[in-house]
């Protein structure tokens, strides 16, 4: 939802899109990849690049990537959850920038949400705007990349009325972490995702197992 | 020869050294793979991560991982080179950075060299020292990573010079960016390598195809 949230709404800045999506040994990457093309096509985006990054379970470390560590489904806790994958989003945008310099892109969009979120040190500002700066020193000197984040500072709510506001097709999103069917609607993905919808005072388009 | 160098310098400092290969479709991968354990073994590493990122392949537009962009053998010259692999070192200090959290390792060692090298824009310290922040702003609060680049400031010589004085295998190490076998000897990469052994008054102990 937050990445798809992020691709309209920079879309409605004016920008072509280049779609990308990791496949990085979650649970849930079939689905997501699914959802990914569902999504491009609806946004018509014509240049989409699918990226198998295995490595990720090598590393695990993570509920998301280890099928050893269970997915939590007791509730948001604090502190940086079992989930958190380590720096997953500075290898994503790595990469990303990779594309984009070989592309010519000039912004690199991202659904990361900082306060409302589950508290993964790489979805913070202070992350974003430091990442910004390695990707500009690291790369050409005429590639100059913005990293855009427009859902960094919105409440779940938020994300879900300004999706609705850009006809974003939250029925083709996915944001549980452990089913491919039916959203589990239990883990922290979920948990965000329909407080959200309550909060904004309507219902999630997506199939659910159990909704508390 | 400078990653070699680099995990000697480290290891000399008393840190235990986590080995990490990459893969990333370059024309010598296998070699350099053969090369990264007969080093690892000469320097008693017993935990090594030989990652495969098939996705380099897919990105391209540089020499070492496009069969279609033919490597330059004329000599260095200035700018960014077509053996530039967008945004490489980004990507491999991001993913070397998530086995460091994992193992909670202290050090991330790389052997990149700033003036005299090919100017590649991700071999700089001001990048290094941005990504230094990028990655401790984006791990976890007790994640706490240094970058450690021995080499950044040292000529070719100085680095073949050290290379020695540490006892550094160089007969195991590897720099060709084209062959596997005998190293072409007029690439970038073997011209500055050569360089270095004639200003150090010393000889190569690698096999070359041609040298100039």
């Amino acid at each position: 939802m937050d990445s798809t949230l992020a691709a309209y709404s920079i879309k409605r800045e004016g920008y072509d899109i280049i779609g990308v999506h990791f496949s990085y040994g979650q649970r849930t990457q079939q689905k997501e990849l699914r959802s990914f093309h569902a999504i491009c096509d609806d946004l018509h985006v014509l240049q989409r690049h699918t990226l198998q990054l295995d490595f990720f379970k090598d590393i695990g470390a993570s509920a998301l990537t280890d099928r050893n560590i269970t997915v939590p489904t007791g509730g948001i806790e604090s502190g940086v959850p079992v989930t958190y994958v380590p720096f997953r989003n500075g290898i994503f945008l790595s990469i990303a920038a990779a594309i984009a310099e070989k592309e010519g892109a000039e912004v690199l969009g991202i659904g990361v949400v900082e306060e409302d979120s589950s508290g993964y040190p790489d979805c913070t500002e202070t992350f974003i705007d430091s990442m910004t700066q390695s990707i500009n020193a690291g790369t050409k000197e005429d590639t100059i990349l913005r990293i855009a984040t427009p859902l960094i500072h919105l409440k779940k709510e938020a994300i879900v009325l300004k999706a609705l506001q850009y006809h974003v097709p939250l029925h083709l999103t996915w944001s549980c972490y452990q089913n491919e069917r039916l959203a589990c609607g239990v883990c922290d993905s979920c948990r965000l995702r329909l407080k959200g919808f309550a909060l904004a005072d309507t219902s999630d388009p997506i199939p659910y197992e159990t909704v508390t």
